[in-house]
């Protein structure tokens, strides 16, 4: 079975209020069945609307200590809204938990392709509705059959770079449990479970342009299966063997 | 562009000595200019006989102490030899720090699919030299101009399964830098590192079946580009705000 993935191009910034499924399908291909589209959370967050107004912020007291000189005291007040708590800082870089339970940089928060200079854009509020909502959208649209993922461009603890990873689906189980099947040997794979959703939203970044209006990726050739919240890809810090 | 991800599969077990270039030029459709093949560390280690017969174990005391009554102690005292420090370990689990640098599950130390019962799978010794050795052979026998990866599955912090990750990387930079680029409204991306060779072997991890005798993928339509080593995946330590 060969996978492809297409880029879904669009040829406008995404504003607030656009309606986002309609323009994912007038821009992709025709969907099937077994598809699974890949989202951007920049481009649901900017939909959502769930952009900040960097003049509208007052930095408590927290964010400007946190601050210093490097860091824009505003931009530091809204990733501590964001937040649950601080994991880690230094200098300019601050790693939080946010309130989904992601562990990663500004809790997400970005000013790289905002809609406008001087805005920055949060994940959006909850990925998995937000990806149950483009899912349930686009097969009212299209008649398929189809999963959504929800993906953002993360750092990770021990390796160098970001890569693409899973933060809300719908219409799959994020993980792929392996356990119980034999290999050619009749070994037993004991507790193998693959966390298909984030190999799904690393293969999606590949084509996924920082740069280039494409919000979004058509996965077409794998069967993905099941039902489940991108919540079960984040440990639970007891079962942290790494950390 | 499409990228495509072909599986490319074998109708034999591997055993050591195989010349697996030959083998996968064979099984693989023709290789392109610009193609990226996408290795199990397998498929590596098995062709280069990096496989211990757990009967030529003797477990050292230190093994059997980390062994308990849940684990070999033979494999046990593989995962050590294999190591340069355990970094955790509960019950039946152990985190160690590999020869090569990576935190990892039992060094990598596998026992399925090995040749044979009672036998264990090692990483292969030097992956980028195996990645290397694959690509010389490849394009010398196609013509084609390559990028090879060598992968592994792997648990991750934070984040629960294992993701298809590169463990070895020849004719590609394993990390990709977005500074300097800038985005739609002139903001430019400073620090933006992607780690594509990650990517890469998480993408081909979707037709990498554990299963079906598919130790390689080939993926058709990213642009890889320069040169190096996976091992600058690896994050120094002290640079890591994560833990």
């Amino acid at each position: 079975v060969t996978i492809e993935i297409f880029p879904v191009q669009f040829d406008a910034e995404i504003v607030e209020g656009d309606d986002l499924a309609e323009l994912i399908r007038a821009a992709s291909r025709p969907f099937r069945d077994g598809d699974v589209l890949v989202v951007t959370q920049k481009a649901v967050s900017k939909a959502e609307g769930h952009v900040v107004d960097l003049a509208d912020v007052e930095p408590s007291s927290r964010a400007l200590e946190l601050a210093g000189s490097h860091s824009d005291p505003r931009v530091v007040e809204v990733i501590l809204r964001e937040s649950v708590r601080v994991v880690r800082h230094r200098g300019p870089l601050l790693i939080t938990e946010t309130h989904h339970g992601l562990v990663c940089a500004s809790a997400g928060v970005d000013r790289s392709n905002a809609p406008r200079p001087g805005t920055v854009v949060l994940l959006p509020r909850d990925p998995d509705a937000s990806a149950a909502d483009l899912r349930t959208r686009l097969e009212g649209q299209t008649g398929a059959r189809l999963a959504v993922i929800i993906a953002d461009t993360m750092g990770r603890p021990l390796r160098n770079g970001i890569v693409g990873t899973a933060i809300g689906s719908s219409g799959m189980d994020p993980l792929r449990s392996l356990a119980g099947q034999v290999d050619p040997n009749n070994f037993q794979l004991a507790t193998t479970v693959v966390a298909v959703a984030d190999e799904l939203a690393a293969a999606a970044d590949l084509v996924l342009g920082k740069l280039e209006r494409v919000p979004a990726a058509l996965i077409r050739g794998y069967a993905a299966a099941g039902e489940g919240s991108a919540r079960s890809l984040i440990r639970d810090p007891a079962m942290d063997l790494f950390i």
